[in-house]
């Protein structure tokens, strides 16, 4: 049971290789990086000793020298201050430009390691190794890396290519169970905007992804990186709008995190909420039927996934979707579904329209 | 009087304007980055007041919103701190990824605003508009963007190609002398790594050179600019070791300014005494003549430049260097000379040869 899928990106293309664990694929994944007599593991305080001491083991066998960073776990340390330190710490180590970054963990690893990778003596090679089904899916795939800036996210970084991806699906066993359901987003999140016969597939296996069940799961990490891959091959730097579709729920999910200060809801639940907001935006604008958005709900319901968010508030959820990067020139633009595996960005949404859509998941009794 | 130098990198390539003001060639150079509603002016206290105002002035003609930051001049600004204060100054003045950031000063300048266009946002166009020589011949030709680490010259950074770069001649009037000749030192070097011609015509208008000749230096900064862009051309991210050229002398250099703390020397002073180490060097190998140092040394000095920096240490010197980016798994390599207009990256030297190499630069009487 092994998968691979090409990123095809000419120069900067690579492979994401899938299988029970990191063993598996190691020797490939570092043989596509070249030559490398250094290894900077960087991982987080959660992942370290769970995934990241046996990654270092590993690497030892194939690499001269094998270093490990390790920061605290939580969006808190996707900062400039976290990524200073990191990159004092890589000169510390007397890494260089060979030196290859193995960054091992859930989103925040990735991205941040995949910063330091993107910028340390103007950009190092390095391998992103995913811990959690949010990872594996989306964060690993695609090249964007970064951190936040206060009040807003991902709002420094660059797009960075991995030399490869190594998934192991094996390490989904041991992850808690609401970041388990929060990855099931994202996944659902493909189904809707890309591939209505693979959401079908979901509504048809509820009970296998409940159990984990690593056949299914295999399946589900690779066709969720298939469409992510096909999506980056088109647009790689999100300028021809393409991209964009991947941002499905995300405006309103970014403001539901800024406001509830990335506290209350994990990333994937807040794409949960903003995906039905979407897909109700859409709705009334009469580019979507209610049964699009009546599956949706059922499926993120039967995946135990929040469906909404009462007591916020609309106002200040409104000002925080206007500082969304998708805003140009001032103006807030949308991906909203036409039906099922489909969507479209739509420019110019009057602020009405957005207030209603809203409703339904702030006004629950 | 108007020059143009086109930077052919394919869905990156951009043109570098020449002329006597910058109001001559702003428009082309608008025009080169697309519809452009935001524009954020970047200098530091030093520039602001001299071509800063000036500068903003003509943006305003052209486009709708123009903001201005300023921090304080100096190399000590080109650090994580003052890039995370700008990121989020352009954050408050709601920048988003459409907006054009302006690049208006010396070296420090370019490298830190061009960090900020390279990452706020993921990246967004950028305008060079360098308002040293040494900038216009070096720093803002080719996407080499990025700040130091302490101890550590350009150690994060990126590779991001401005969307044009506009150079005004009439803006080295003011430039303090010691600054011009510092940019003078980046000029000789052109000479000697890729072109004996133009060395020669060095040779030949030192004394229009002296007197700042417009037409003259219209010539160098275009035909400095030309080879610059050759190189970059043909090995944008000095991953095939072509660009490396570039950093002639550099090795030397940046062991000079990091041993005086970056405050005896200017950049250019270092490059020149960095020269002619490496060209001592090269001759001790028996790669190139006496004569090819001696024209190098005699024109640096007529040129006003120094050639030593007596009383500095050697070993501290020595370890220095070893924490040059060129250094690739341990190895020192440097940019030694063949012939005038002639350099080679040379892996491997001897410690010892480097050691002899620094002598004469080190025992001045």
């Amino acid at each position: 049971m092994t998968s691979r899928v090409h990123v095809g990106l000419s120069d900067r293309a690579y492979d994401i290789f899938i299988g029970r664990s990191t063993a598996e694929h190691l020797g490939d994944a570092l043989a596509a990086g070249g030559k490398v007599t250094h290894a900077v593991l960087i991982s987080d305080s959660n992942v370290r000793p769970l995934h990241g001491e046996r990654l270092c083991a590993e690497l030892r066998e194939r690499v001269d020298r094998v270093d490990a960073l390790t920061f605290p776990a939580g969006e808190r340390s996707k900062s400039l201050t976290q990524f200073a330190e990191l990159c004092e710490q890589m000169l510390r180590l007397g890494a260089d430009r060979r030196t290859l970054v193995v960054a091992c963990g859930g989103g925040v690893v990735g991205d941040l390691a995949g910063y330091v990778a993107a910028s340390f003596a103007r950009g190092v090679r390095f391998l992103q190794v995913p811990t959690t089904l949010l990872a594996d899916v989306d964060s690993s795939v695609g090249g964007k890396v970064g951190v936040n800036l206060p009040g807003a996210k991902n709002m420094v970084g660059a797009f960075w290519q991995p030399a490869a991806v190594l998934i192991a699906i094996d390490d989904l066993a041991t992850l808690p169970d609401r970041e388990y359901r929060a990855g099931l987003a994202e996944v659902v999140k493909y189904g809707v905007i890309l591939d209505e016969e693979f959401f079908a597939y979901l509504e048809a296996h509820v009970a296998e992804i409940d159990a984990r069940d690593p056949a299914v799961l295999e399946q589900i990490v690779t066709r969720c990186c298939r469409l992510k891959a096909d999506v980056v091959e088109q647009d790689e730097r999100e300028e021809t709008g393409l991209r964009a579709v991947l941002n499905y729920g995300h405006t309103f999910c970014h403001a539901i995190e800024a406001e509830t200060e990335y506290g209350a809801f994990l990333h994937g639940e807040a794409v949960a909420i903003g995906m039905l907001c979407a897909s109700r935006l859409a709705e009334r604008r009469g580019m979507v039927d209610a049964e699009t958005t009546r599956r949706q709900q059922q499926l993120l319901e039967q995946l135990k996934l929040p469906v909404a968010c009462p007591g916020l508030e609309l106002p200040r959820l409104l000002a925080a979707m206007m500082r969304d990067k998708k805003v140009a020139h001032g103006r807030l633009r949308l991906v909203l579904p036409t039906r099922m595996g489909h969507v479209e960005l739509v420019g110019d949404v009057p602020e009405a329209e957005v207030l209603e859509a809203w409703g339904p998941a702030l006004n629950v009794s």
